[in-house]
Parts: C-alpha cells; sequence; structure tokens
C-alpha cells in the first residue's frame, strides 16, 4: 500500500472501541483520510509512504474536541477571579466586553486560543461568541476544525443590534462557512435568561432549515433556575421543551441543575450535554451529576469554557478534572473511568456536533485527527495502562505532534500553520492596553 | 553587598504577605540563605553577586511544599484506578506491596518521585513510607528536603514486624537524620483503623519526646468512620482526642468526613489539616470542607497523596484542583482565592511541618527553596494578574529552575543533582517486572 504518511506509535488508542490500547501499531494517512491501523511489524512490510514518522514512546490519540469555548475570551484569562458567575459576568467581563471586543480582538484572543489548543492536542472547537467569521477565518488559517457559534442575544453588541440583525448575521456565517473543509456552524443563542421566546422560536426554526446544532448555556447555576421560575412560572429547561427545542439537535452546556425528571426527559430526547467541570467548579455552580446522566444514557461531551473561567484551554486537564469530580461528587469511584472520560473528551465531541462520520476515532475512513504524547517522562512514568497515563498523569507539555485533516500543525511541539513568536507579542500589546485600562473601570 | 547567586525576576511572589505580586524584583542568596528582597534596578546597581540569573518572563515563588505523599508508591502509578479506597487498598495496593516492597523498590521509587517533585516545583515532602532511611538518602543525594515518617501499623511488613519493631525502628530513623541540614522526621502512624490503642499510645510519648510532629490519616472516608464507630463507639477522631493525641502536634491528612463540632475541636486545639484533594476525588471519598475549615482558623496544608491515588506529584496541579473543589463544593466564589491556595501550597505546609522559621515564603533569613515558572505561553498570556496565572493556568512544564537550600537542584528544566536517563531505564526495568507479575495476582 502506498500512502502519505506512516506513523509508527508505541500505543495507538482509537477510542472506538472504547479502553482499547493497540501495542506497537501504526496509523497511514493519504490525502488527509486514515487508510489503515495495523501493527507496526506488519506496516513496515506492507505499507509504503512518502514521511514516515517514528514515535517510539507515544500514545496515538484521536484529537482531543473542545464541545464547548469562547474562543476569543483568551484575552481575558487571570482579568477577573473568585467571583461568583453574576458579579464575574455584570460588573467584569461584560463591561470590559463592551469596551473591548471588535474585529481586532477577535483576532487576537482566536489566535490566542488555538494556538493554545493545539498544543495541547486539541483538533477540534465549538465555539460561541461575537465574531465569529474572524474566529472562523483564524481557525482556517491555522489549519484547525472548528464549529463557529452563530450568536443570538438580546442586547446590542459591536456585532449586531437586535434579533433581526443577529439572526441575518447567522444565516450569512453559515453560508460564508458552508463550502469550506474546516468549518461547519451552530446556532448559539447565548442562554434562556438572556434570549427572548421570540429569538429562540425564530432560532428554532432557521436551525431546522439549515439542519445545524443549538448550543445553548442551560441550568448553569442554581441562581438562573429560581430566576426563571420567578419570571415564566417554569424552570428553563422546561421553557425550552414547550417551544420545542429539547431535541437531539440541542447542545446544552453546563446542566449543573437537574432533576431526575428532567434526566428522564433530556436521555428520551436524545440531547446532548456540554460539561465543563472546571468552569462549574471555579465559577463555584457546583457539579453537573455526570453519574446519573450516563447512566441514563445521555451523550456528555467536554468541553472547557472559556480561559477567562477555567482558566486555560487544556483538554487533558479537562478531562482529569471530569474523573475527578464525577467520582467525588457522586462518591463512586466508578462513576467516570479514565476510558470514558477519553471518549467524553473525543468521540461523544464529534457525536454532539454531528462530525461523528467524519472524526472523532482513529479509525479507517475517518478524516486524520490524531495527537500523539509522549509517556517518556518522569511523571508517567511506568506505564501499565497507557489510558490511564493519559487521562490521570500526563500533561499538555507531552503533546508532541498533532495532525488535523492529515496536516501536521503541531511537529515535535512546534506549530507549524502559525507564528507564536509574533502572537506572544500580539497578545502582550493588547494585554498592556486593557491592563492599563482595567483600573479606570473596576 | 557581595552574595553568591543574585536572581533578576519579572515578578517575585514572597507569600508572606499574602496576595502581593513584587513587579521587577530579585532575590539574593548566599550561604543557601535569602539575604535581600528588592526592586532590581536597585539590586543592579547595590548587590554583587558571583552567580546573576535573568529570569526575564518568570515569576518566582517559595519552593512548593508536598504535604502528604508516599514518594516511593510512585513505582504503582496507574497500577489500579478507579477503585474505591477499601478495594484499592485490600485488592490491589496491599497485595502488590507485600509482594514487591523492598529497598530496591523503595530506592528506585523516591527517585521517581524526587524528580517529579523537583521538576514541578516541589522543593519540601512529607513521606509516609516503609524503608525511610532510603528515602531519606535518596532526598539527601538530590539535595531535596523532605520530613521523612517514622511509620507504625499493626500489620507486619518487610520493614518491621510488630509495634515493638516499628518504634525502635522509628527512634534509629529520627536517629540517623537528626543531624542532617535537609532531613526532618515525623511519626507516622498509618491511621486509626490500622494502628491499636497501646500503638497509638507508645507514639504519642515517643512523639512528646523527640518533639515531632504525629502524621496520620483520618477521617479519609465515610465507612472508616462508621466503622469505627461499630468497633470502638466512637468516632476516630474522638478517640484520638481521648488518647490526648488532638494537640497541634497532630497533622490530620484527608479530613473529608468532619462535624461542625469536629471543625471547632481542631481549630481550638491546633490541628494541622493535610488536604489531599486530587486523591480524596479520585478514590470518591468526597470534598474536604475547605471553606468551613478556612473559616474556623485552622491551618490547611496541601498535599498529592501518592502518585498511586493522584496520579500525579504536581503540586500546580494540586493547588489548582484545591481553588476550584473548594469553590465547587462550596458553592462559594470566594471559598478558597488563588492567593489562599497558594499559601496552602508553601507556608502552610511549613508551619504544618514545624519548618516555617525555615522555609515556605521568600523572606530575608529564610533558606533559599525558592521555584522559578516562566509565564511567557501561549497558555500563560496576557498576564493581569501572575498568582493567578500561576494558580489557575501554568503547567508544571512551565517551571524552570528550582534552588533547595540555595542549591541550583533544577536548571533551565534539566535535574542538577539525578541522572534523570538511568532513573527512566530503572523505572521501566523494574515497572516492566511488576506488569509481568501483574495478571498473576489479579
Amino acid at each position: 500500500m502506498q500512502t502519505d504518511t506512516l506513523i509508527h506509535a508505541r500505543w495507538v488508542i482509537p477510542v472506538e472501541p472504547e479502553g482499547i490500547t493497540l501495542d506497537h501499531h501504526s496509523v497511514a494517512i493519504t490525502n488527509g483520510e486514515i487508510v489503515s491501523v495495523m501493527p507496526s511489524d506488519r506496516a513496515r512490510q506492507e505499507v509504503y509512504a512518502d514521511e514516515i514518522i517514528e514515535l517510539t514512546d507515544h500514545a496515538l490519540i484521536p484529537g482531543l474536541i473542545n464541545a464547548h469555548t469562547h474562543a476569543a475570551m483568551s484575552m481575558m484569562r487571570g482579568y477577573a477571579d473568585d467571583l461568583p458567575l453574576d458579579v464575574w459576568l455584570n460588573q467584569h467581563i461584560w463591561p470590559a466586553e463592551a469596551r473591548w471586543v471588535d474585529e481586532a480582538y477577535v483576532q487576537t484572543g482566536s489566535e490566542l486560543a488555538i494556538a493554545e489548543m493545539i498544543k495541547s492536542g486539541t483538533t477540534c472547537f465549538n465555539d460561541m461568541y461575537f465574531f465569529g467569521n474572524v474566529t472562523g477565518h483564524v481557525a482556517i488559517a491555522a489549519k484547525m476544525r472548528a464549529v463557529i457559534g452563530l450568536i443570538v442575544i438580546d442586547f446590542p453588541t459591536q456585532w449586531a443590534q437586535n434579533t433581526d440583525e443577529y439572526l441575518s448575521k447567522a444565516s450569512e456565517l453559515h453560508d460564508e462557512f458552508r463550502h469550506t473543509d474546516l468549518i461547519t456552524t451552530a446556532f448559539a443563542p447565548h442562554a434562556p435568561y438572556t434570549v427572548s421566546d421570540e429569538a429562540l422560536e425564530k432560532t428554532r426554526v432557521l436551525a431546522d432549515e439549515l439542519d445545524v446544532p443549538i448550543h445553548i448555556h442551560v441550568h448553569e447555576t442554581a441562581l438562573e433556575v429560581t430566576q426563571a421560575i420567578a419570571k415564566n412560572s417554569v424552570r428553563p429547561l422546561e421553557r425550552l421543551s414547550q417551544m420545542g427545542l429539547v431535541t437531539s439537535r440541542l447542545l446544552a452546556v453546563h446542566m449543573t441543575q437537574l432533576l431526575d425528571a428532567e434526566i428522564k426527559t433530556i436521555a428520551t430526547a436524545g440531547v446532548h450535554v456540554l460539561h465543563c467541570p472546571k468552569s462549574n467548579s471555579k465559577l463555584a455552580n457546583g457539579f453537573c451529576p455526570v453519574r446519573k446522566l450516563r447512566e441514563a444514557g445521555v451523550n456528555i461531551a467536554l468541553g472547557t469554557d472559556s480561559a477567562a473561567s477555567n482558566n486555560t484551554l487544556d483538554m487533558l486537564s479537562e478531562m482529569r478534572m471530569a474523573a475527578l469530580v464525577a467520582k467525588g461528587s457522586s462518591l463512586q469511584a466508578t462513576a467516570l473511568p479514565a476510558a470514558a472520560a477519553l471518549s467524553m473528551a473525543t468521540i461523544n465531541g464529534a457525536r454532539a456536533l454531528g462530525l461523528d462520520d467524519r472524526v472523532g476515532s482513529i479509525v479507517v475512513g475517518k478524516r486524520a485527527d490524531v495527537t500523539a504524547i509522549n509517556l517518556k517522562q518522569v511523571n508517567t512514568q511506568p506505564v501499565y495502562d497507557a489510558i490511564s497515563q493519559i487521562v490521570y498523569s500526563a500533561d499538555r507539555s507531552q503533546v508532541s505532534d498533532v495532525w488535523i485533516d492529515g496536516e501536521h500543525v503541531l511537529h515535535n511541539g512546534t506549530l507549524t500553520t502559525m507564528d507564536e513568536d509574533k502572537l506572544l507579542y500580539d497578545v502582550q500589546t493588547l494585554g498592556d492596553k486593557i491592563m492599563a485600562s482595567r483600573f479606570d473601570t473596576n
């Protein structure tokens, strides 16, 4: 067999089927597609390749999928910490955004986020932010896969003034990216408490028409639920249900507040939960009931949320946090085993985003979104179980190589599609301006 | 002023006082002691040094103090995961230890642990394991500071056969290290459920005599408390109290199960809590009530526990976990701010171990245990607040330099007192043997 690229790895962890580790296996790639996964001793005899890569101490996993983030908000990393969600948003983040968010800000913030994500093994992210056109083009330039959010929110921003403008820009954005290889879109109404019934209805109709997911924060805090009951007499999820939004198109982010009946409802409807354990903890919103959701058969994908509430976009540490707090909060050590956490960070994300026919596992016929992790470090030795080492012990600095759609975007720790020095300079320059104004407003 | 070493740093975070970040400051070291902390522009004029180090993008923090670990158990990293404490200990860890633990195992395991700790910025650890003599000498050779546990447990091991032998070996060990610079000792009775009243009484008497702390797992699980009530009619902490062990000499590890009255008792007595959030979560033991303990004024230090239940010895990620789950489990975003988490990982550990006159903060007169972290990475930019970046965003791979007692033990990422290649070879060799036998016994 003649191929473009042949990677010999110490371990290949395909994720489908879950929990399997293939010793001394190789992955062959042609035209950006995975064309073979086989034992290395056979591959060395049967496969010819233009480029051969030897990863003697590495595990190959499917590229990590960050199922919920706001990439450009990386510019707000550490801007305000140790505050509850409402104070954090209303008194710090939203005023700063009102002052700073424009195309240039989103450009630099998105570049920063994408650089961090690729370097930590993420190959696809599901974004929700203003100026999605800018983020989409940054992703294309970096050769990163992304789902761009078509934002809807009830208040005016630099991006749009009212519901009609948000929705018309949404359609434009969808059109802009519909013929690209790496970018798809999803409607992204911010949250039940910031989007009116009318705007949600219109969103539902358009999402059906364009056949894209609806990505929305739901039941993030107890306060959100209490206030919604006071205002609408029903819990937010019930309101969405009444409007016909609780379907398999729904990507419900956070979901820390869930009644048993609601878990049953979303399981039956095929709603996907986008779980952000670090953000939920940091903002003191509590814990998503992962154990119960898994028992009910709900598809749970994993996201970092933004670097302003996390404060990283590191899916390795997010997997670890998910596995640890699922056990700690349910008092059941089997609540989320390592292999299941890895599925949440890969194939489950692909399923939620409607991309599981293309990515999410190392399987012949899928696009080659693949991450290599070097386990020959003192913190990941000895290796009794490579999946355990990746989920519980490995750092993102051990991510050596990343391929997206077959493109070698991280080569032995170096970004090949981005200028990291220039990026750091741009980030510091913009950060200094924001810092200088921070003490005016706070 | 003439000094041995002068370090110019972008930021110095002394930890005492808490929350302060000094911009463009320098630290001068002579004979292993911090002799000056001053603005760099003044230091460049007033201080002469044999060695000058420029850390233009780095924060200097006090060396991290790992207040609870079992260093040699790093050889069991990933050996058994996703199991509750009793199954994990009784069916996996203890049988494997019975088969494998000897001086050579403890030598290799301790070397692995110390290499991982130094590379992640830890300069002192409080250990509890068999063959503490071996671990102590590995630490001395690596120029690492350590508190060696004087183990007491009711069952026979390769280390000792019965209480009298454990106690006589304890006294020998204490004697062996009493005149060293880097090693002190603490009694380490394993836990209330594995040590008899008689052995605990003798431990208390000897600890008073030698004036060392008593380091013990207490209230790690709900099961421990229930079983103790069934057996002794009182909760473990009450039993310790009746024996006169609840004093400021007590270092109580874990403490996930605490009544409000018990919090009051330990606050009044001056007990130190050694908090291990990752281990408590991974083993599904629940969450130590950090918010309540802080409100009661209890000194809380931070530990990783062993790499078999964590699965790292990384105090940066432990700080992050502590800060996140304190908020998530108390539903209060101010429960543990970043600066307080950094104190837990430094000065609070020093206080618990009786070493706060020597280490735990960057203060003139203390020994130079100092860690440098390079923040010029995509995942820690921009820097609005260096403490936030260290606690919430930095990885151990950003730890560039470490000094212990003034000795430059990590130099731009390279260990200067250990042979890392030989270590990795030794660990793999021993790990392969353990792996081969793993499927015989499990």
